[in-house]
């Protein structure tokens, strides 16, 4: 009897992931991962060196990823029979051994390994290995504290409502905003109007090669990958000298 | 010419830390933390066994943690003196080796070693390395998926007005809040009011020995530590099968 274990990965630099990570992926005879079809995959290319000779490899790739939007009965439909595919043999090869499952991030924070693992619960044992949050290498890869005291922090979506970006980012003090991409600009102009956007970073491949960092003011409409973050810090309690 | 590097240690468990962290601890001669006075101090506990013999280390001792008020003065001025004093050590023994800071959770969420950054810019050389935030490490200990979809995640302190506390658990969809403690009270009747309180959950020590998780309505205003954070699952959109 196996388990199914999922380790995340981090930030992007493998040298980020945590040791225990590391050493289950050292260690692993049966390897998953998510990629999109035709691709090497994210996943996979962290991990590249790291592997066993004799490991199995199983690629999981998306029926559909930005061809269909993600509200139609199409994505819905296809998205469902390819998480049930993978839940059934998942199960089945953990029946004779510990398979591992690669999730870029943390993979309790917005992965897809979320997926797997709510359709496995009674099915099969399974672990789930914490990791650095992409965001947390992307304000890192800023150099500058990005929450102090009392700051809030709020995370969104850019697939958002306008109307619900700007409410948040009048609220909160420190913001990370994830799944920018073709959203960008709404997401400036949510910005611009409760006054955010001079101090709104974009950080793409945070701690990878190619990482790069730039003030969103900087940044146009058509040049922002999906998988970039904007970033705004917290600026909040902290003890400095009277002035 | 040596720098600073302030190693971020992860939410406890010393396999969770960064593969990277890990070998710089491992390699220090010159090590510092923070601790209260007259205690071992946690994250000195989580290194232990990983340092080498010969290694010199620096207790940063807070002059001062709940006896004063964070907003009073005599508050201020003393922690003031004191991330003054040990940014001058810090910068003074850089000059002639790598020195490494040892910090809990993430150093740029809400860590104790930002007042040493910002004070130490173009004093020395200064490298961070990124963490899983005790969040993340608490979330993990509760096994089930945090975030999902287009959620919302907003990360409360309970040291904030009531008030605040609850506009925020209105608007958002998955909750963290830290700095509990003695706030319990306060956090809980903001929940209770925004029709949370139900799906909140206590962790406290999260990834570490003595790991305790429990639901909040089962907690008493009195048995909640500093360090326990609260947590409220967010339950975004996902692929399922139609009904």
């Amino acid at each position: 009897m196996g388990k199914v274990i999922c380790a995340g990965l981090g930030p992007g630099d493998a040298e980020l992931m945590s040791v225990k990570s590391d050493r289950v992926i050292r260690n692993a005879t049966h390897l998953a991962y998510f990629r999109k079809k035709g691709r090497a995959g994210q996943a996979r290319s962290i991990v590249q060196g790291m592997l066993r000779d004799d490991v199995t490899e199983y690629p999981m790739e998306y029926p559909v990823t930005t061809e269909l939007h993600f509200g139609s009965d199409g994505y819905r439909d296809q998205m469902v029979a390819f998480y049930e595919e993978w839940a059934d043999r998942l199960e089945t090869l953990a029946r004779d051994h510990d398979v591992v499952v690669l999730c870029e991030g943390d993979p309790f924070f917005y992965g897809s390994f979320m997926h797997l693992h709510t359709r496995l619960q009674g099915r099969a044992e399974v672990e789930v290995l914490p990791a650095i949050p992409g965001m947390v290498g992307c304000w890192n890869a800023l150099d500058t504290p990005f929450t102090w005291g009392d700051d809030v922090l709020t995370v969104l979506m850019g697939t958002l409502p306008e109307d619900e970006l700007r409410t948040h980012m009048q609220r909160a003090d420190a913001l990370v905003v994830m799944k920018t991409g073709r959203n960008l600009p709404i997401v400036r102009r949510a910005l611009q109007d409760t006054g955010r956007l001079a101090d709104a970073w974009l950080v793409e491949k945070g701690t990878m090669p190619g990482q790069r960092v730039a003030r969103l003011v900087n940044v146009a409409d058509e040049d922002c990958p999906y998988f970039a973050i904007v970033l705004v810090h917290g600026q909040g309690r902290r003890p400095e000298a009277a002035q």
